[in-house]
């Protein structure tokens, strides 16, 4: 019989996307479905960027090198450089998203079989990276209820086996928006100094959170050891700059054997996306002052959002440090099935526009390893712009008494 | 101690951009190096796909669905349709070049420790997806002194095993220029029906020769055996529009099983990228003219090469009856010696602009599964317009007379 692979078979589906036919089928029933299921944000790409892409000179669509555009590279290392960051041109490979990037990182850290530390809940794709790379994911779990605060490291101790050969997390975090302080990095770097762990840092909603609140590991000063061949960081510019499609991120390390041989990857599958480049290398001419605004815009959708959440007395939700995500805690036993009801037997009038409108919400079941946790939490990514996402929280809790009243 | 994977370090480096470092010094000792070993085309990406891009309406530039662009997807098909070939939108998933749609097909069919099939000499980068997928490669040896044809059948029973799950090969081949007869393929596809394995086309370079030389495996028609759950066609447009740095290629598949896991690779990384897709689907407006056209210039350069080769010899070679790769066989013991000696110890003066002018080549070793194969043997691209070529294949045999000559 013609068989496919145990691999392909038990690789997970995506848990965001798999609720895409219901909001298909809610939208051909004439409801306004608002997508706060996704990081799709719906702020513009910055004109500069695609102006970049537009003007592109090029009359050959070439490969680039493996590890990037060499002008694209010069311009990040500078761009790092100026912020009294420690980063020079051989640190930095581009990579396809920041997917790639993690996906090429496990791979080289890791083999078959080995293990990787990553607190829970985390980016649900992770699931799918380690699934493809034949690597356990060993979850640490935060909770909601002290801020997804991370443990104290005798957990991390607690967990660790011979086969343990990293620690991966999301910093600001994706999908708590917890930002790490920087004792907590510290006595992270410190357990994986102690125990010969790569530490790996996703950091692809960096400066989405104002700078003077987070510390990327590649700027960590002032410890007593030196964990810069530990460190691996993890970039994109899909969030930052809006370029979700651009498929453009990078592996930032100062560990060289590490790049030596990430590079070999990169090699056979010949280069990043060539416009995508161009974008990114745009996008670092204006970087500093539009974070700047960007990050006022996402800190005033997240305040609108909790300001929303807050008057819900039945609901828990994590007020967000970084990045633009919320994780609620509803109390109802089965996410998924709420966010099917949302989509499937649910909508609610807008007072203004008299139009039958809806949510989409990610349940948050997949955000973690552990069985069965998050089936009571969903989390709402705040893409939509201020007033959207209150109306979206509204639609949350209309739908979340209805809910409730009908079980 | 901090470790890195065994798998990144067993990784093959890539075979042909390990000779960068010398063709970098060549060049700034002034001498002209002539790129006849990558298949980056000098041909223009054409205007109407980088007008595309310039033109794209797009102020977000978003995620595209995990499977590629509805749009792109639909006008794939049509085109299909309208060449009789039974495509539906349903068998077709894009990827990030063709690069990704092998590794997601061999993720797919394939375990761990699992056997493949693949003619040598191979793409070398087959190598690296292989040892990424953590597959084996079970190659049939073809021979340049009979242009590479396939052996019988029984060649292939003879290396089967019970962990044999895939028939891979690319038709034009990449590195021998091998155009698979009808024949050839119906015995391919017995084969793997009988066995229930999966046959794997890699169509990189078809419509790049003459659609009336060339069988796609989606429209091998008349067999008394239904090979289409069996069949998986890879697809790109970096070769046939000249758009490497696209990145965009595609899985075909009517084994609606297969596409749907493989689906979940797909989810797992987001999408291919926006404007290379963009570029994929404007190339398919004037597909037809076009490539009739390009094939009709690679023709023209293999023509020429071949014809220089014919002078020289000590000097076999196969005429390829498609993509735009010639096999040459020295008479040396060390390709991959020789093609630094090019780079590193040698110059021609061209005669008409006294310039010192040398080639890169591909040394053919990583070409081969089975050792030292290939050694004697490099692959040239005709990438370069046919003068070019012809100026290319005369530093070539001055450069051996000399090399012969200090031996």
């Amino acid at each position: 019989m013609l068989e496919l692979s145990k691999r392909v078979i038990d690789m997970p589906a995506s848990a965001i996307r798999k609720l895409h036919d219901y909001s298909v089928a809610a939208k051909n029933k004439g409801i306004k479905v608002y997508h706060i299921n996704i990081g799709q944000p719906d702020i513009k790409t910055p004109e500069k960027m695609r102006r970049a892409v537009a003007e592109c000179k090029a009359e050959i669509i070439p490969y680039t090198p493996s590890q990037g555009l060499d002008s694209y590279i010069k311009k990040m290392a500078k761009y790092y450089q100026a912020h009294s960051i420690d980063v020079k041109e051989e640190d930095i490979i581009i990579t396809v998203g920041g997917s790639e990037a993690i996906i090429f990182a496990l791979m080289a850290v890791a083999d078959p079989g080995d293990d990787i530390i990553v607190p829970e809940p985390f980016y649900t794709n992770y699931n799918g990276f380690a699934h493809m790379a034949g690597v356990n994911i060993i979850p640490i779990t935060t909770y909601i209820e002290n801020g997804f605060k991370l443990p104290g490291i005798e957990a991390f101790e607690k967990v660790k086996t011979p086969r343990t050969k990293a620690v991966l997390f999301s910093n600001p975090s994706n999908p708590t928006g917890t930002v790490y302080t920087r004792e907590q990095l510290v006595d992270l770097c410190k357990f994986c100094y102690d125990n010969d762990l790569y530490i790996i840092s996703d950091e692809a909603y960096y400066e989405i959170t104002q700078r003077d609140k987070i510390i990327t590991l590649l700027n960590l000063e002032g410890l007593d050891f030196d964990i810069r061949n530990h460190t691996i960081v993890i970039d994109s510019i899909s969030k930052r700059f809006s370029a979700c499609g651009a498929r453009v991120g990078a592996i930032i390390s100062k560990n060289n054997n590490f790049m030596k041989q990430v590079l070999k990857f990169c090699q056979a599958r010949l280069c990043a996306p060539y416009y995508g480049q161009v974008m990114g290398e745009a996008a670092l001419d204006f970087a500093d002052e539009y974070l700047v605004e960007l990050s006022q815009e996402y800190q005033k959708r997240i305040d609108a959002t909790c300001e929303e959440l807050s008057k819900n007395l039945k609901i828990k939700y994590h007020h967000s440090e970084g990045a633009f995500y919320i994780m609620v805690k509803l109390p109802i036993k089965d996410s998924d099935d709420f966010a099917v009801f949302l989509l499937k037997d649910f909508y609610s009038i807008n007072p203004q526009t008299k139009e039958k409108e809806t949510i989409m919400v990610a349940p948050a079941r997949g955000f973690y390893k552990t069985h069965n946790l998050g089936s009571d939490e969903i989390r709402i990514a705040c893409v939509l712009e201020a007033e959207k996402m209150r109306r979206s929280v509204q639609i949350l809790n209309e739908g979340l008494d209805v809910y409730l009243s009908k079980k």
